[in-house]
């Protein structure tokens, strides 16, 4: 019996443990980078359906669903004002003071993203210039439930009233008792955000693309959801609506060499693993010792955790892994293409210069992933599941268009009137040509 | 039969007329704005099976494409050096003295889209940037055949080297006798582009979303394409690979008032109409007048065009909206959000203010769309059927991605520590608190 409990903690403790890959071969590197499968992908036709119906019934589908998943009966999908105002009193001071310090940094960075609209003479008397003009309708999606995310929508909320756009809306579902959590309502209020309507769900995502009697429809729908909501958004997205970018599970990477600490490389790979079972972890070294001192470490903090057992299920998918040399590991680095990377080393800014492929980077030893998560000022709204290589998280940009503006003077037509005119021309495009023939003739004529 | 004549050029001369919507109340809004709809949209299983066909069978599913298709044995995909060295002679000095000079233009404006990093310190200690990088595979689509174009490649090469891609391709089909134009090499090797692929239609689009023996996988796909192109990047895009922008036919709404050169706008319009029998061309204007005298030109323009028949048939979908004033004939520019405004008036610059959706804009009576589509220096891959209202043209923009980083002094962790695990534990984020504690600790104990 003692022998027999004596295995299976032996066992447990394997599992707390990163798997070691030693030096894989480029060949292997793809089957490396895989990210855990996502569980029942088939969730198509419970989706499809959710949104023919909103779009068919609206509001009514929406209350129909609260009633259904939640059990509540709403009296009305908006919040009202009084709702936004009371919260304020429910918040925990600190908690408040550390949302107003965590706006003022996130408004810093991001306030800086905004461009000037720069002329550029092409040509003399071609006048080009971009406007920046922020989106019109947008709607954001904040999960409730188990963790209300106030901190996304700081996220999303912050860009959003910065790059102007005039029409902003939440969606965020209830909690037991038919209410939106206190601290989200807060940090609304905070953004200057006044629409929030209470549902949430794949639901949500259908009333913000298509419209309801209450709900506006909007342009583009930004933030994170289970695999309801991220399906949902990669559905509507095929239609006349933007998202934010495809949604996959949290990552982290971590670069380690001698110079790091085995405990705070420990603490940041749990605070990844606690997200969920199908968070991933992923150790990269040229030194096998502190994987070894990692694994030590990892054994002593998981056990003081409260998801103890969230962070043994990802630690499952994660792994260790050893490269041949600085060079080769951010070669793999850059291939895995990581949503949060940590360059845990006294040369993280040296090192950074390599990468090419990572959503956001955290240099040296003492900017842990959470300061990113929640305060830093970055967003954390970022590329997964090797979407990097192609995407950028959140920003200013993601809630704004640059229309391209030119003007031409009589002689700045007359400059490119021939360049244009033999391309129109080559292309099989007469009418092209004549657009500009007809005004150089009666430019020409009209001087004599 | 000289009647029956009369009333069929009668007829012929009533269909070559935009069509007259007066004042429409605004809840007629939406049908005036809508498109004219996709004819064969059905193509998505024939479109499904080329992909899964490249996608097993690689290079020789590619060939066998190009010898059903297009009746051609092609030896080798990749076009050769010698062809590009070669097309220089095949093509006529004044091209490409014209294209040097719009590869100029082209070349100042996207330049001028590269930002700096700028760090924000966001706290005493708290040090926050953006890296922009350019992806390291970028895929560009340039549809050949009839009308092979060239200019697109300028469009989409030239800011792709500006983000300093790594690795750009060009896929493109071939002509009747095997070949590449000669404009799209000359171009190609103009912006400084040596890879590129005799492949053409959805396999394309396949080769460069999922790779074969000779093509390399591409993280994001550009370009231009007929509705089999069009749906293989749909299709694609849900999947490892980003795409431009979804595509729809293209458009030009021109505002005029009484100080509008009946001529030119009629030029305009019907440059955009001989793009092919689904383009849409929209005049918006408070007085009537004006689209008489744009009737009577056209009938007057239209008969020298070679494209007489393309233009006539999209003519067909062609609207002439009269609204009551100013600012309410720029809230239906704005609900319409077209890919090419022309503001045709003497107060163009001031009126442009009023744009929020558009996609390029085009000031003033010397500024026709086809200055624009060549050499003014903007972009022309714009977005189309309303989707101005929440996307961007391509730009440098487009092929870069921004990585935010972040580095924490000591003292800068500390001046946050307690803001994120206030909130890491308001989320129920426990680990993500104790990597911020553990390190505190660490930086406390070892002052002393």
């Amino acid at each position: 019996m003692q022998l027999l409990n004596k295995n299976y903690s032996n066992y447990l403790f394997k599992k707390k443990m990163l798997k070691i890959y030693n030096t894989p071969p480029f060949a292997q590197w793809e089957e490396v980078c895989k990210r855990p499968l996502l569980k029942a992908e088939n969730c198509s036709n419970i989706v499809s359906a959710i949104l023919k119906n909103v779009q068919l019934n609206g509001d009514q589908a929406l209350l129909d669903y609260t009633k259904q998943f939640d059990n509540i009966n709403l009296q009305s999908l908006k919040v009202d004002q009084s709702e936004i105002i009371e919260s304020e009193n429910n918040v925990a001071t600190n908690l408040k003071i550390a949302i107003d310090i965590a706006y003022a940094n996130i408004y810093k960075f991001h306030i800086a993203q905004i461009d000037n609209e720069k002329h550029v003479i092409t040509t003399e008397g071609v006048d080009c210039w971009r406007k920046y003009v922020g989106m019109e309708n947008v709607g954001l999606y904040i999960p409730g439930g188990s963790a209300p995310l106030f901190s996304t929508l700081l996220m999303l909320g912050i860009p959003a009233k910065i790059a102007n756009c005039k029409n902003i809306i939440v969606c965020t579902p209830v909690d037991k008792n038919g209410n939106i959590n206190s601290a989200i309502l807060y940090v609304a209020k905070k953004v200057g955000i006044n629409t929030i309507y209470k549902v949430g769900g794949a639901q949500a995502i259908a009333a913000m693309a298509y419209g309801t009697e209450t709900i506006k429809k909007v342009d583009k729908i930004f933030g994170p959801g289970n695999q309801y909501v991220t399906k949902a958004k990669q559905l509507v997205s095929l239609q006349i609506v933007a998202i934010d970018m495809p949604a996959g599970p949290s990552e982290v990477l971590i670069y380690a060499d001698d110079t790091s600490n085995p405990a705070f490389i420990a603490a940041d790979l749990l605070s990844q693993a606690e997200h969920g079972a199908d968070s991933q972890v992923i150790l990269v070294t040229t030194k096998k010792q502190i994987i070894d001192a990692v694994n030590q470490e990892i054994i002593l903090q998981i056990a003081s955790l409260e998801r103890e057992v969230t962070a043994t299920l990802a630690l499952a998918n994660s792994k260790a892994i050893i490269l041949e040399d600085v060079n080769t590991a951010f070669d793999f680095i850059n291939e895995y293409a990581t949503e949060h990377l940590i360059i845990a080393t006294d040369n993280a800014e040296e090192l950074c210069t390599k990468v090419v492929n990572a959503g956001s980077i955290f240099l040296g030893h003492y900017s842990p992933e959470s300061v990113g998560d929640y305060a830093s000022g970055t967003n954390h709204t970022l590329p997964t599941n090797g979407y990097a290589k192609m995407y950028s998280g959140v920003s200013v940009d993601s809630f704004v268009k640059k229309i391209t503006i030119q003007q031409l003077t009589k002689q700045g037509l007359l400059n490119i009137a021939n360049t244009v005119e033999t391309m129109a021309l080559a292309e099989g495009l007469q009418a092209h040509k004549q657009a500009v023939s007809i005004r150089v003739k009666q430019i020409k004529e009209s001087e004599f």
